[in-house]
């Protein structure tokens, strides 16, 4: 194992998280979510998603979101894009970094932004030539169902590599690899993360992993032994997936400190104040089952409490 | 990571899974529980305890249970037992293996089995005297609380060796580090394991991991990196912890096998009957939830469906 040091959390259940909800969270509440989550050592926090609002009601508020929070000190606030449309809204709305999404299997992407994989590309073209990328803010690019797709299945790992040669061609610096329906194993999360950041050392990779097939921290190991330091999770495991009701979705903000905290790995978050970011989210989501193990269990005895 | 091999998985369901409920599984439901998950490829099952009923009323029929499943061909019948008595009851049932259990932590042995450590140990030196061991019967030896207590906290690792140390000089060719409560970290599972594996590499190793935490994945990788081939899980995910009322049992047989196969190491179980024992179970503890992830969500698209 690599020599224990520090990795960056990226706090997404205030998107991914909020997004599978069959019912809506007053602004608000979203507002004071990620506020916080601020205070509990987190340094950057996907808020929202500048969508279509028939694609996905819970944001309609996304504006709004962003005009609440702004000013939280020392926190980068991004907000997930599907298309050039959104990236401009959310441009105008204020975020530092926006996170664009496509999916590297065809029939996920016409499912889930209904645009080719390559139409998407062009978007991402058209938002990487926006005025102020890369000073007044920064992109992100997300590669959905890297490690498979709900229709196609697994895909070939050379799949991944292409997609990422295009987006660093365009200029990408920040990309996350993602799981999206929890299809992968350490083995191929290790493989793909260490080809990866073999081909492009230069550039800054993320992990999104969900932990739909209980697999999600084992995944997030074998990424971090692979060198990989930025793993996007979501307080309390909130999130699912929309092709396997009931099944859990994002990894666990509170395991995956635990996790790393325990091995030696500094997160930068302080479990008190992570605890009532959780406490405060079991309140907004009643009858929500939230499945971080740390959130039912609490912290062993005697560790990290204070 | 090592070079992908075949693993060994012992079904502990039966007994750690059940062990937590709050009502009575009827012994004919037990057996037939039992006999689905053989038929999945199975090769090891923990059946039963053979404990006081008073202690635990679920195994009253421990020796029933016993005579129920005698004759599973290929499929190796273990059951726990906490002291001499208990491996007496084992024995006369017919059983081929006990697995003694002590918890290396003072406090939680007097809590578990009312003893101290030393005076479990005098009753486990007392079994590996009862006629038939090695020949007839063999002896598996768990030592609980091996990662953490409820009470104590993290123990200091020299506390394991002394007790594998202990053990082994009684004779104990198998021996079980248990993650009794959900404390271990990847990098500490890591190096107990080595340390271990290295002070003994002619003893078989075996570990037993609980997912509390979430992290239970997470060590059975870090368990199989260190070298280790045997691990306990439990169908469904079954089992809790009578100190985090909500939290999660036993790593799920599911999960670890699809981690497993996924990363193309062999562990002799077939999916489709491991199903059919996961839904059997669902139908005998109504009411109660299954953690697993695969049981959930099902496989991947077109992954080991066959």
């Amino acid at each position: 194992m690599a020599k224990p040091e520090k990795v960056e959390i990226v706090e997404v259940g205030p998107r991914d998280g909020l997004q599978n909800l069959q019912f809506y969270v007053e602004t608000g509440k979203k507002v004071q979510l990620i506020r916080l989550l601020a205070e509990s050592g987190i340094r950057a926090i996907e808020a929202t998603s500048f969508v279509h609002p028939r694609a996905i009601p819970q944001f309609r508020d996304a504006a709004e979101t962003i005009a609440g929070i702004k000013g939280l000190p020392g926190v980068k606030i991004i907000a997930l894009v599907p298309n050039l449309v959104g990236a401009q809204r959310a441009l105008a709305a204020g975020v530092q970094e926006i996170s664009f999404v496509f999916s590297i299997s065809a029939s996920h992407n016409r499912n889930n932004v209904n645009k080719t994989p390559g139409e998407s590309l062009e978007e991402l073209r058209q938002i990487f030539e926006l005025p102020g990328m890369g000073t007044r803010w920064m992109i992100r690019v997300n590669l959905a169902t890297s490690f498979g797709c709900p229709f196609e299945g697994i895909l070939p790992d050379e799949r991944v590599y292409d997609y990422v040669d295009e987006v660093v061609d365009m200029g990408a610096k920040d990309i996350a690899l993602a799981d999206t329906v929890g299809y992968g194993n350490p083995a191929q999360v290790r493989r793909i993360v260490s080809n990866c950041l073999k081909r492009y050392p230069e550039r800054h990779f993320i992990i999104h992993l969900h932990n739909t097939r209980g697999l999600g921290l084992a995944n997030a190991l074998a990424a971090y032994e692979a060198g990989l330091r930025t793993f996007d999770s979501a307080i309390g495991g909130l999130g699912g997936c929309p092709y396997a009701p009931g099944a859990t979705g994002n990894i666990s903000t509170e395991d995956l400190v635990f996790m790393f905290e325990g091995m030696g790995v500094k997160t930068g978050i302080r479990f008190p104040e992570l605890f009532k970011a959780g406490q405060y989210l079991r309140e907004i989501v009643p009858g929500v089952e939230l499945s971080s193990g740390v959130l039912k269990a609490g912290l062993p005895k005697g560790i990290l409490a204070a």
